[in-house]
């Protein structure tokens, strides 16, 4: 790669280890983008996707995988070419005719940043060459709502309709149909039996999916990427353990769940003594469907768990919109090592189609490395990637910028990858 | 657009005018973007194309383009991940199932500055996902060569091998074959009719091809664009008219092609004169078919052409690779009027697929801005383009960098819409 950088980047957060993972994603990078092109020829990747890493040094895993991403926003404006040319090609996969494309949107009309997102989302299909429109199906929008952003911008909802078996606004309704809503309230009515095509499928809304789901078939492509790069499949993989239902007001149910995070933590523990890792075992205690951070917690002990106390216990019990927790998912715990000015930082990498299109820290000042970041009235400082995570710079030592941002896209993709076959088995199970 | 731009950026070369233009090309930049997706979805683009613009400040204009890019080491690598993307589009498009990619390169073993390109060409490939080997037409290379580059890169050059209808080197005959010779010195015979596909078609070589009939498709599609955006064609259209076989040695000849000289001449000087253009027409005069700027030159009148001294007569009857040159194109010279350092500059436009993937102003601080910049003995300066040229940036100015990119990526991609049509028409012309 020409060594002309005629611009200064940002240093990336961590400074320190990771070299010995780095430096075989590097080293291999010809032969694991062969391999995911293979892949994504087989099994398609959603069309958008975003993915929470947690880099420990010695590991750098994915902790969740949003399937309706907000926050493009977020993501630095020189990188923007990137996410329209994956759009573009995104779109003419699904539906190679169309020439519109209708996104739903979540129902918070009054939530600017999320509003800043969507006009964001519509700008890169616009300039992909399509029209956009937004239907909403939150029964407050009635009629066209005209909402001026921030930004100055200015962003139209409109209430969706349905006519036989396509939904739109009025006038517009377009073969491509994209869900900018994770359905978490539930699988609406006027979406089912639709003869458009929905990106994503119904069935990969929060409604319908399990992250325990996602780690099975992440623990197994990651399996298999270490085979080709010949690294520790652990390296990469989060330990993630169904619990089944858990009452949080029961105390048998709560035994129940203290033992598996025990198992879990029994695991992580064995591994760090076996390889000299000098860190205390944790473990994340989470719904196993929905997202926003709600029913999350950090636990080191199984007795974190016995002596929750009535307020911890009643957190727990509720997921975004009211939903009631049912199935709990216990994951070994991601320490995050990077900091940015003393705060700790997490990696977020997104996605369109197969391509990475850019990625932020999720910055907060009063968390530590154990915390989720992704939690309620967490007030986080995205910090841009100031490069795309596409290419690594077989010139520079692995912990140069391009090639840790490489490192991320790399994990980013698999977990792409574990959720195209997320879509591709629910397919198989529901054929219509 | 987000106004965060945390980078430097480097500064046009003109701060002039072109603002009429722009502003038009800006205020219908989302048309513009569904007409080009709507038209490459019918004609589909070339693998890769340059294009050299010319920036008169009242008109933006192609001068030449080339099917056969060299010089991907002057791109910016900020913007090298835009090209890894396209280039997996582009072949994924062209031959799905291939997982390699034979290039055949130009017959220069000892030009620094194309194996550079041809390495910048391979790593763009292989970042895609390809593996990429390099067959070599030239007789010289009867067995693999490995180069060592001025970047301390090496380079592998293997002779192409003919096996029945497939062409690759030892143990590598893939169904994508691309063509980084633009076939000047005529249709090497191993290449006619092979099973494979070639990118672009072995029609498109210089060989082969005109120049007056690309002129003739971009003045085509051109029209259809300023009919779109409500423009006078004439802004983004350079004069061009095909004069037939020239023999510089006979003065008959010479009076036929001054007489069309004048043509553009006079009306060029016409328009000027009606829109207050203060500016002296002149024309160039170049081979209707090769390319490397040897048969080529600016004229001002008839006289020049008249009163051409013997060795300005012997230069014009030779092209690259010693080739007669045959027909001649006499094209309405287009002023440039952008300058670096007060030298004068012209942009040139990279692609690959259908989409812009930088560029770079070619600078040449001993020439005028009627002069052909792309000459013999031509040492230019590449200051590449730190933005893609994809995206106009509504909030700012039409003089903004990444407006004034945008237009150059409008007119370059209308270049290689004509390319297209000429790549349709070829096929047309001679199914097999």
């Amino acid at each position: 790669m020409p060594q002309d950088y005629r611009v200064p980047h940002l240093t990336t957060a961590l400074t320190g280890p990771l070299l010995e993972l780095e430096e075989h994603l590097l080293n291999h990078s010809h032969a694991i983008e062969a391999w995911f092109r293979q892949e994504f020829r087989d099994t398609p990747a959603p069309f958008y996707a975003s993915v929470d890493l947690r880099n420990a040094g010695y590991k750098l895993a994915p902790v969740d995988t949003n399937l309706f991403p907000a926050g493009f926003n977020n993501l630095h404006p020189d990188l923007r070419p990137l996410a329209v040319q994956a759009a573009q090609h995104a779109i003419t996969q699904a539906c190679p005719v169309t020439d519109g494309v209708l996104i739903i949107p979540e129902n918070h009309t009054r939530n600017s940043f999320y509003l800043e997102n969507l006009y964001t989302l519509k700008e890169i299909i616009e300039s992909a060459g399509y029209e956009v429109r937004i239907g909403s199906i939150n029964p407050e929008i009635t009629e066209a709502q005209i909402i001026d952003l921030p930004s100055a911008n200015r962003l139209v909802l409109e209430p969706l309709a349905r006519e036989s078996n396509r939904v739109g606004v009025a006038g517009f309704f377009p073969c491509a149909v994209l869900l900018n809503n994770d359905l978490s309230a539930g699988r609406p009515a006027i979406l089912e039996g639709i003869e458009q095509v929905l990106m994503p499928p119904l069935d990969l809304g929060w409604s319908s999916r399990y992250k325990t789901h996602h780690f099975q078939h992440y623990a197994t492509v990651a399996k298999r990427l270490a085979e080709l790069v010949d690294i520790d499949p652990w390296l990469i993989t989060p330990e993630s353990v169904q619990c089944g239902e858990v009452d949080f007001k029961n105390p048998a149910s709560l035994e129940r769940l203290a033992t598996k995070v025990n198992e879990v933590l029994a695991k992580t523990g064995d591994y760090y003594h076996e390889h000299d890792i000098d860190c205390k075992p944790f473990v994340i205690v989470k719904s196993d469907s929905g997202t926003y951070g709600m029913a999350i917690m950090s636990v080191q002990s199984a007795d974190d768990i016995l002596k929750l106390n009535r307020k911890q216990r009643n957190k727990m019990s509720f997921a975004k919109e009211g939903l009631a927790v049912d199935k709990m998912l216990v994951q070994e715990g991601v320490y995050t090592f990077e900091t940015v000015d003393n705060a700790v930082a997490e990696p977020v990498v997104y996605m369109i189609h197969n391509h990475v299109i850019g990625g932020f820290y999720r910055i907060h000042t009063g968390k530590t490395a154990t915390d989720n970041l992704n939690s309620p009235g967490m007030h986080f400082e995205p910090m841009s990637f100031q490069q795309s995570g596409v290419l690594p710079d077989q010139s520079q030592g692995p912990d140069a910028e391009p090639n840790r941002f490489y490192a991320y896209g790399v994990i980013a993709r698999l977990a792409l990858l574990a959720a195209a076959y997320e879509i591709k088995y629910s397919k198989t199970a529901k054929p219509d």
